[in-house]
């Protein structure tokens, strides 16, 4: 591959791009093209495109926009299979640029092109390590999340703020931003993610839709193999006019949206970080098996609150056997019948917090009423007990059910996270967070 | 004050409440009771509630639930004026429960005692530094928020995870969980914290509101003085199912419950968290005076994103003065007009952050078509600026309209939060977090 307009100075959109390349360990050829450099970041540079030891196969554009119709054109003539252009300036700011978008979209199809941007921060691929954003990422973690987005958000800060964390940090196989989507589109990204191997999950951000009929039946297409979930903006008439400044989208009728997204079983987050949320938590877990879902909390409130918001969903509250009822009233005085939610601190403060949580969560997960758990634990220091995350991954593994957390605590509920990373448990910091992660990990798959 | 049960077994209630209120420091007389103890956490220690030196305005009865009434029936006899019962096992478990909670009413009438409880987890009161719960705060924040809960969540575990944070704290002045809320409910809270001269928020977490049309009242009378924000959980069938347990609570309807609401002013958050954060916006910024929103965004996306949220909760974009047009142009390329959402990253890259920063908040904050704002600023190590802090400080104090941020970033984001610390603007993690909290802070004042 090769950066048109790679330099050396990290202030330019080259320099940064180039070096976060080079940082990231690009596993094939990486060529700089620039005619007044010789070396770029330690490798040799070349004059123009065309004159590369390899034939190039994907060249990023990174030029100021009046000089990005001449490179493309370049960059076809020397026989280019893909081109991202960064620049901005096309068809979200007015008729000048639109001309000059139409224009790209010709050379694509001119010269054979897959064409990405223009108006884009680039593309991250942890396939080949081709770490091709403006964004550096020292800590990308790596997993099936493949990610389509008509924006930066999800290879800029954004991504930043989610890699960046200690815990919790979402596995991401591909982030492709594809800017104002002039040629290379959300159908596209879901025929490459869909046949992808190593993507299990598929996330797409849009501000537009082109074709909504093919869309959805291709997203149902992909779904029958990968779940999929959409973030789509633009749904009111202010947010569709600030979409267009963005990224020059169309509006299209978000009621028609809403009902293909529920009659073909697409998921829709949103906002941004649920989007994510819902995405780490289908590439965390085992697929769901049904919507019967058991709450075990020792926090009351929070167990009536995610009460309400699991049925507001459209999720079940699970019915537990006669023997899972019998097996927990063994940890709460008799004059407490067990129930959904099963509400158990009082067993904490009686029993104990190791027994409590042993005997509290195992039977839910034997129960065969119950499809997907979710955890509300609260760690002040009184419910501290070592075995925590010991347990926690045994249950997850042991019962292959989808199993997600809300931990509210001081000092003991970081413990407790740090206990559960690697665990392949979402864990969330809040009741609606895990409660909508884990309703729209129902919808994309059930 | 005197707490009956109290011991120097940490793992005991009576313990761990008592040495909590030693460590809190707590103003006035403290008198453990314990017939089998000299002292307890160092304070003189006295056989019966009615041996104390000084009579007791008010006793914390921490013994098993089947000790309890003959406790409050001793404490009334000694002529205490309020009591708060911890023990659990009263109407939220059952006919012998209610049977018992009864009598408890009976006795706080028979003594004209004020009743808190039974099954809580007590009562913090900043004012005179009183740290009566199971939970130890060593950092409680001080603050004008009164919080009143039909659950210890706010003075439990929850509550430690935000005031156990290093930033963005929220400030507290009561916090009262009242359980089954035999005798002092929400309205008697209304009354006192509306008449509180160091409250300036209030802030209710209720499983059940016994006579909505008089609290929707006092509620609205209240406001005319102070905002007040509701977490009313048990909306669903199941919900209330589930609230019966905890706290013995009945099902009002909600469908109504949410007209009055409305009607009234009374802002309605949806979970845990967003009360919190609705609470805090509102107790750290001054009085939205409008519905008239302006984003200022360096991500295009999340600008698309708050918009369609901001329309959504029924707020308006604001429409810019010609003069911040204007003023707002002079940092973008002229192909792009400005507007609302001021998406203006790219002045970022061009004009440098402090600059692109600096030009492009003041304009909007000066703006008199402007009553909020919005910002959703990117942290990547490219946007750091050392000013960052004092600049969003001077425009918070200098224009004092109420403004909220969303930070999205590695390090520098980090950096930016703590800039912020103490400058009484709230800083969220998600778009749909600011929105929903200026929202409430909107519905909830204007």
């Amino acid at each position: 591959m090769a950066v048109v307009g790679a330099s050396s100075n990290p202030r330019k959109s080259g320099g940064l791009l180039f070096s976060n390349l080079v940082n990231g360990g690009f596993v094939g050829d990486l060529y700089p093209i620039n005619p007044g450099a010789k070396e770029v970041f330690g490798r040799q540079a070349y004059p123009s495109i065309s004159q590369t030891p390899k034939k190039v196969d994907l060249a990023f554009v990174a030029l100021p926009r009046d000089a990005a119709l001449g490179a493309v054109e370049e960059c076809g003539r020397a026989g280019c299979r893909a081109v991202c252009i960064i620049a901005a300036g096309f068809s979200e700011v007015g008729e000048l640029g639109k001309a000059d978008q139409l224009k790209l979209k010709k050379l694509a199809e001119q010269y054979d092109l897959l064409l990405i941007g223009p108006n884009t921060i680039g593309i991250i691929d942890a396939h080949t390590s081709m770490m091709g954003s403006f964004v550096g990422y020292p800590r990308w973690e790596k997993g099936g999340i493949s990610l389509f987005a008509q924006s930066g958000i999800y290879n800029g800060a954004v991504m930043l703020e989610f890699m960046n964390q200690d815990v919790q940090r979402p596995g991401v196989m591909t982030s492709l931003a594809v800017g104002n989507k002039v040629d290379v589109d959300e159908i596209d990204f879901l025929d490459f993610a869909g046949a992808d191997p190593e993507t299990s999950v598929v996330g797409l951000y849009l501000e537009s839709i082109d074709n909504p009929r093919a869309f959805m039946e291709k997203a149902a297409e992909v779904r029958t193999r990968k779940p999929v979930v959409v973030l789509k903006s633009g749904r009111t008439a202010e947010g569709a006019r600030a979409s267009a400044s963005h990224t020059g989208s169309m509006m299209t009728d978000d009621a028609l949206l809403q009902v293909g997204f529920k009659q073909f079983g697409i998921a829709r987050a949103d906002d941004e970080r649920e989007f994510m949320n819902a995405l780490r938590t289908l590439e965390m877990l085992p697929r769901p098996k049904g919507r019967r879902i058991a709450i075990a909390t020792t926090s009351g409130a929070l167990g009536v609150m995610s009460t309400d918001m699991l049925v507001s969903e459209g999720l079940q509250m699970a019915e537990f056997s006669t023997e899972t009822t019998a097996k927990l009233q063994e940890i709460l005085p008799a004059f407490i019948p067990p129930a959904n939610p099963f509400d158990f601190w009082i067993s904490v403060d009686l029993k104990g917090s190791k027994f409590a949580h042993e005997q509290g969560l195992e039977p839910i997960f034997q129960d065969p009423n119950v499809d997907a758990v979710i955890g509300i634990l609260l760690a002040p220091a009184g419910a501290a007990f070592d075995e925590f995350g010991s347990l926690l991954r045994r249950l997850r593994d042991k019962y292959e059910k989808p199993f997600v957390v809300v931990i509210y605590g001081d000092d003991t509920g970081k413990k407790w996270l740090e206990d559960l990373e690697g665990a392949r448990i979402p864990v969330f910091d809040s009741t609606r967070a895990a409660v909508r992660a884990l309703s729209l990990a129902i919808q994309a798959t059930c």
